[in-house]
């Protein structure tokens, strides 16, 4: 039996190009004992896979060359050496961007029941990394009080959409900062959203600026999925005792060094905390997690926007799509 | 009556010259009810005060062109229009670098009695401010737990070598950076750390390469005075879940713009927090820590040495040290 895979050949600097990756077929390797084989349906496009595409130290290790490239899946076990995942069964993991992956069922594979949503993509959005990373970094990282005004950069993302409407439930004042007019458009038409800052043009001080003109007293909270200006900018409002989730930094996975933040040193004068974060550190509460984010969706207090591009040959433009603000919620790769 | 004050004349652009300030003789204003005169026996000369000459916003309004430079200061009142502070009082508080301060008795002056310690420097230096930022920084934001290990930058200055000290008596295994062979001996001989590192001549990378030397398994904690490479540097070698307390960031502040830190992603894959904070966060608290470091010193567990310069005309030269590794211990300037 034949599988296809979007397969790492050679590691990006800056910012990846087709030739970094390939499309092979192979055989499907026989399975040991306890493992299974998933056939694949959909896969998660998220900034951080650019991260384990570097052979650099971080909390997973790198792709290797020449090995599909790491993303979540859902799909359909087809073949079973373990009674625990068997034939039939749907289940969700930390797979590879390929129609066929073996799995262990370890840690970060769980079976799922497709039949409670309306879409098994709600796995790998609402339900899976990006509505978790949006629920316990609000949840647990921000820990808004009624009445704060909280900042979301990448506020039309797959996860910072979600973070403004979690914070709007929680009573914050929301502004929002993407990337051109239409986006700003959805931020406040379609997530709620107070305010929203168009980032395109502007450096950290006119981002800044536009932030006090939204936010006059400034900035109790801020969920930082961007860096370099949208951070810069931030840290010049920040309220006295601010908190800021520092989830990701998209604007500098495709720099060819590290950028960080010039304006640090208003942490020290508004006395306020940066704390960075990834969502597997309440993995033992994501099923906490996940119910909150079902029943919040079942209510309809929450809008969760997914961009679905359909076949493995597309795999590298939409996961491109990411960087280039190309996408429209949650990107997802349909593999066909 | 005359007094002699240290002005600014000019908002210094990056490093200070000595024609940004002059030295200037004034007769002493009148006193209005409430106020009194403090004649200035020794100022405190801090970092800090570098932020305060620029016209930016920040946590204090800027020095104003024409007056004296705001400094800490221990006196004795010696004209009084105020009953809680008579003549013969001595006081700490926030005044400036002059011969004589026009005081009020707001929160930042209070009453002090010099019987108590071997030289009334201690009231600027280990149960003033430099202290309690050390007693709060651990206390407060660090919350080191036995085994730890903590990384200090300017570690052999004012502040950074009772933090050193303090973190010890902890239970913490401490390293410490600092500028020059003589210092770095001093860290080990005279504060205690367990190891020493000079960042003269060192990069980022080469700094993280020296910290992991002495820290194979990563740092717990930072305790961060420096900045620029020495923070760059210690972000590359956080173990999960390390704290920095970001107190001050003085390789920038004589740079023409900001610095900051390039590695903040390690903050997301390190799950670690940065805090600034200023020590007026926990004035309500300072008898508090006051009273530890003065029972720390008299039980003979802490070292705190300090340099003093004696005579205004020497006010900035004195002060220049802080910038160029000059003194061993708290700068502090007698005025005569």
């Amino acid at each position: 039996m034949k599988r296809r895979r979007f397969t790492l050949v050679r590691r990006p600097r800056g910012t990846p190009v087709a030739a970094d990756f390939a499309l092979v077929e192979e055989e499907v390797p026989p399975l040991a004992e306890g493992e299974f084989l998933v056939a694949n349906r959909f896969a998660s496009l998220d900034p951080a896979i650019r991260g384990w595409l570097d052979d650099a130290p971080s909390y997973m290790p790198p792709v290797p060359l020449g090995e599909a490239v790491r993303a979540s899946t859902v799909g359909e076990v087809v073949t079973s050496r373990n009674p625990a995942f068997p034939v039939g069964q749907w289940v969700v993991g930390l797979n590879a961007i390929e129609t066929h992956s073996v799995a262990r069922g370890d840690g970060f594979t769980s079976p799922v029941d497709p039949g409670l949503v309306p879409s098994p993509t709600a796995f790998l959005s609402t339900l899976g990394a990006v509505g978790m990373t949006a629920w316990f970094g609000v949840e647990r990282v921000l820990m808004p009080v009624h009445g704060q005004t909280l900042l979301v950069s990448a506020a039309a993302g797959a996860v910072g959409s979600l973070v403004g409407q979690l914070g709007r439930l929680r009573g914050c004042r929301t502004i929002g900062i993407a990337g051109g007019e239409a986006k700003c458009r959805r931020l406040v038409e379609r997530y709620g959203y107070d305010a929203a800052i168009d980032h395109r043009g502007r450096d950290a001080d006119a981002i800044a600026a536009a932030i006090r003109a939204a936010a006059p007293d400034g900035v109790d909270l801020v969920f930082e999925n961007v860096g370099g200006a949208c951070l810069d900018g931030a840290l010049m409002t920040l309220r006295d005792g601010a908190r800021i989730a520092l989830c990701g930094l998209i604007s500098e996975y495709n720099a060819p060094a590290p950028v960080g933040a010039r304006n640090l040193w208003q942490l020290i004068v508004r006395k306020a905390t940066m704390r960075g974060f990834l969502v597997s550190e309440w993995l033992a509460e994501w099923p906490e997690g996940i119910a909150a984010m079902a029943a919040l969706l079942a209510e309809g207090k929450l809008v969760a926007d997914e961009h679905i591009d359909r076949g493995l040959d597309q795999a590298f433009p939409a996961f491109m799509r990411l960087f280039e603000g190309g996408n429209d919620g949650k990107m997802i790769l349909e593999i066909v």
